[in-house]
C-alpha cells in the first residue's frame, strides 16, 4: 500500500475515534456516535467538495470508508477505556491526518486552478472542519475557534507548500515537507501546550 | 391524487408542525417559526440534493411546497393548543413521512447508480436530517443522536428494500413493504417507548 | 468605482465587523475571529450559491474579498474600543449591506428563471444567513429567528422589487427603490426598536 494511503487511513481512523469519544461524553446513543464519528472524519472533505462543486461528494462513492468509520466507532465504544490510554498514538495519527488532509485540500484547489489563498483555505477546511461540525452538533463552540495551534499549522504548512513549489523543488519533496511541517508544528504545540492569543 | 403524493404531503405537514411546535417552545418570532418549519420539512431533502449534486435543489422549483409549509406554520401558531391534542395523528403522519422520505432518498441514490450503503444513508438523511438542522438551530444536541428508534427504522427499512429487490419482487410491492416496515417499526417504538442503548 | 460596488464593500465590512465583535464576546482566538468574520460576511452568499448550484462558490475566485475580510477582522481586534463608538455608522452600513445583498440574491434567482417566491427567499438567505451561521457557531439561537425586523425588511423589499418590475419601471430605478426600501425599513425598526411578535 502506498505511503500516503496509509496516512490517509490513519487520519480517518484518528478523526473517527476523536468524534466517537466526544460523543460518548455527551451521552449519544450508538447511532448518534456513528454519525459523529462519520462527520468528524469526512465532514471537512465534504464541505470542500461542495464548495468547489465536486459531486457526488466523494465518500458516497467509497463504501470502504463508510464501513471503516462505522467499524472504528464500534471498536471505540467497545474498547473505550483502553483507547483513552492510546492518547499519544491518537495524537500522532491526528497530526498525520491533519497534514495529509491539508495537502489533499490544496491539491483539489490547484486541480481547478484556484489561487494560493483559496487553496490554503480549502486545505484548512478539509483538515479542520469535520471537527467544527462535530462540535456544532454536540452543542459547543468549536474548539478550533477557541484554542490550540491546529488550523494555524495547516495555514503555515500551506504557505510552505507554495513557497517550496515556487523555488522549484520536485513535487514529492514539496508534498512530504508540507505534511512533515504541519505534523511537526502540531506535535510541538501539543507538547508545549501552546495556543493562539485570545482577545480580551 | 396518487397515494404516494398524499403520504408525501402528509409527511411534509407533520414535519412542519413538529418544527413549528419546537420553535414555539424556544420563543421564536413568526419569521423564525416559518424558517424552522421549513428546514424541518425540506432540510433532509436539501442536504441529499447537495450531496448528490442535484441543482437547483428541488424546493426552489416548487412554490407549492414553500406555500404549504408557511401555511402550516401559520395554522400551527393559530391553533397550537388544539394541535397538541392531535398528538396521535401527528405521530402517524410523521411515521408515514419517515417511510416515504427514506424511500425517496434511496431512489435518488439508485438513479445515479450509488451502491446499497450510500443509498440507505441518503434515505436516512432525507428522512431524518431536517430534524437535525431544526435542533442545531434551536441550540440543542439533535434528538436523533440521543434517543428513540428513528433513524434505525430508516436503516432497517432500507436494508429490507434491497433484500426484497434482490429476491425479485415487483417494484411497487418492494416500495410499499419498505414504507410499511419503517412506519411499523417507528410506531411500535413510540408505543413501547423503546430507545437505542446509550454508552456509559 | 461604481455606486453598487461601494455599497457591496461597505456591507461586507459591516458584516465582518459584526462577526468579529460577536466572536470577541465569546472569547475566540484570532483564527476563530477571522473565521467568524468570514462566515458572517460571505456565509449567506455561499448558501445561495450552493442551493442554486453555482460552483466553485464565488468567494473562492475572489482573493480580494478574502483579504478584505481578514484585514477587517484584524482592524476590529486592534481598534475594538473605538469601533464600538461607531455604532451608528455600522448600523447604516449593515442596513446598506442588507439591501444590496437581498437585491443580489434576487438577481441570481432571476438569472436561472426561478419564480418570485424562490427569488425572495434567495435574497433573504443572501442577506441574513451569514448571521445565522455566525450565531450557530457561537452556540446561540440565531437572533434572526427571535427578534428585530431584519429578514422582514428583505421580504418586503423583495415583494416591492417584483411589484415595481411588473408595473414596468426601468431596471435601475427598481433596484434603487428596492435597496432604499430595505434600508429604510431596517433603520426605522432599529430607531423605533420594533420587533416581530413572539408566540406564547
Amino acid at each position: 500500500m502506498e505511503f500516503f494511503t496509509i496516512i490517509n487511513i490513519g487520519g480517518t481512523i484518528a478523526f473517527a475515534v476523536s468524534g466517537t469519544l466526544a460523543g460518548i461524553r455527551k451521552q449519544l446513543d450508538i447511532f448518534g456516535l456513528s454519525v459523529i464519528a462519520f462527520v468528524t472524519s469526512i465532514g471537512g472533505g465534504t464541505i470542500r467538495d461542495v464548495l468547489i462543486g465536486h459531486f457526488p461528494v466523494r465518500w458516497l462513492l467509497d463504501s470502504s470508508v463508510i464501513l471503516l468509520i462505522i467499524g472504528i466507532a464500534v471498536l471505540t465504544i467497545l474498547f473505550k477505556n483502553h483507547i483513552e490510554k492510546l492518547d499519544k498514538t491518537l495524537t500522532l495519527f491526528d497530526s498525520l491526518g491533519l497534514g495529509f488532509f491539508t495537502l489533499r485540500g490544496i491539491q483539489e484547489g490547484l486541480a481547478i486552478d484556484l489561487d494560493l489563498m483559496a487553496c490554503i483555505i480549502l486545505g484548512t477546511i478539509t483538515a479542520c472542519f469535520g471537527g467544527v461540525i462535530r462540535d456544532t452538533f454536540l452543542n459547543e463552540i468549536p474548539t478550533l475557534f477557541k484554542k490550540e495551534i491546529y488550523a494555524t499549522a495547516c495555514i503555515i504548512g500551506g504557505l510552505l507548500y507554495f513557497l517550496l513549489r515556487k523555488i522549484g523543488l520536485p513535487t514529492e519533496l514539496v508534498e512530504t515537507l508540507t505534511v512533515m511541517s504541519i505534523v511537526g508544528i502540531r506535535l510541538f504545540a501539543v507538547k508545549k501546550n501552546i495556543s493562539l492569543p485570545k482577545i480580551k
